[in-house]
């Protein structure tokens, strides 16, 4: 990435940075973190409307103490929940808790996926982005279960990342994800049809 | 990717295969295409609502002949609009024609972007996916213009591949776009915060 790094155009400060809003396109109530918020409220927000990340990635969640949808956040604006959201048959305009997301270097990202839960069935390691699974060969919509052996990643419901959003990461639950259930509390179906490293 | 490859399932026997239905979750009237399609209606359907792409990556558009809101459409399930669809704020439940996208080796493709129209201002060569340009020293939100040298790209609204999509070609307009109003029927504004190319 060096030709862009090149022209780096003023550099992040702080590993974790963002700015949230409490209404859309930057508009009302302001608020700069730099580490984590389990209840958005308790800053006098009654939501977040829209925010921009200063540096490093983020997870936001739907509901506060880091449950429901989650959506990944990398450095840019957001405007609007449509900027952020992954599902759009079930709209998620709710946004009240969130945290940085700890990667690992990129290019040293691992992790491995199994066709069946507890790590069980046909399995292989990723080391790259893949906006579809299955165009480089697994087998099917569906993943079993999952280790994450270096960095942090997003799964995704739908091929080219679109659909419902898993952030999965080796510094939590020691990387191991042994059922769909443990992605993340709405989980519904074992459904990953697309899968991405996260970058600083 | 070759640890994918080595259980590559089914291979696909063609270079371009889509299955559409016209209803929900793979219901309804079905017919398989391996080439373009500028009109649904033409093939005695009043919408495409759900589809499987078995090889090959496809563009799809809101309307006929290509027009409107453009989806990337990679090999995978897409059972519902929600699948495809890139802005939330503006719902295209619409899906009227499609046609594949010839990418060049995935490995090779290139691609310039410029800080203003017509090929002006700050530029650097993109040969990788970027989820956020601006994590990567892109100075704004914005991209002004661009030069597809290899191969074929997504670029999004906004980080994380979300928003509205812009599938940009070498194969089309000798790979120039030299105006946010040359990326699609559809661009309203230059925003775009995220680039990836498209794989076969």
């Amino acid at each position: 990435v060096w030709p862009l790094t090149l022209l780096l155009h003023n550099p992040p400060l702080l590993l974790f940075q963002m700015i949230v809003w409490e209404q859309e396109h930057f508009q009302g109530k302001c608020q700069e973190f730099t580490s984590e918020c389990t209840n958005i409220m308790n800053c006098g927000f009654d939501n977040i409307r829209s925010l921009r990340v200063e540096s490093g990635a983020w997870v936001g969640y739907e509901h506060h103490d880091f449950q429901g949808q989650q959506f990944i956040l990398e450095r840019g604006e957001y405007p609007h929940w449509s900027g952020w959201s992954g599902s759009l048959s079930y709209h998620v305009e709710r946004f009240m808790s969130f945290r940085p997301v700890y990667c690992a270097s990129h290019r040293s990202s691992r992790m491995m996926i199994y066709e069946k839960e507890n790590f069980m069935g046909r399995t292989v390691e990723l080391c790259d982005d893949y906006p579809s699974l299955q165009a480089m060969g697994w087998m099917n919509n569906e993943v079993g279960s999952m280790h994450v052996q270096s960095g942090a990643w997003v799964c995704y419901q739908y091929p080219g990342y679109r659909g419902y959003q898993y952030i999965l990461e080796c510094e939590r639950h020691s990387g191991d994800y042994q059922h769909w259930k443990n992605w993340g509390s709405h989980a519904q179906t074992p459904q990953i049809q697309s899968v991405r490293r996260i970058q600083h």
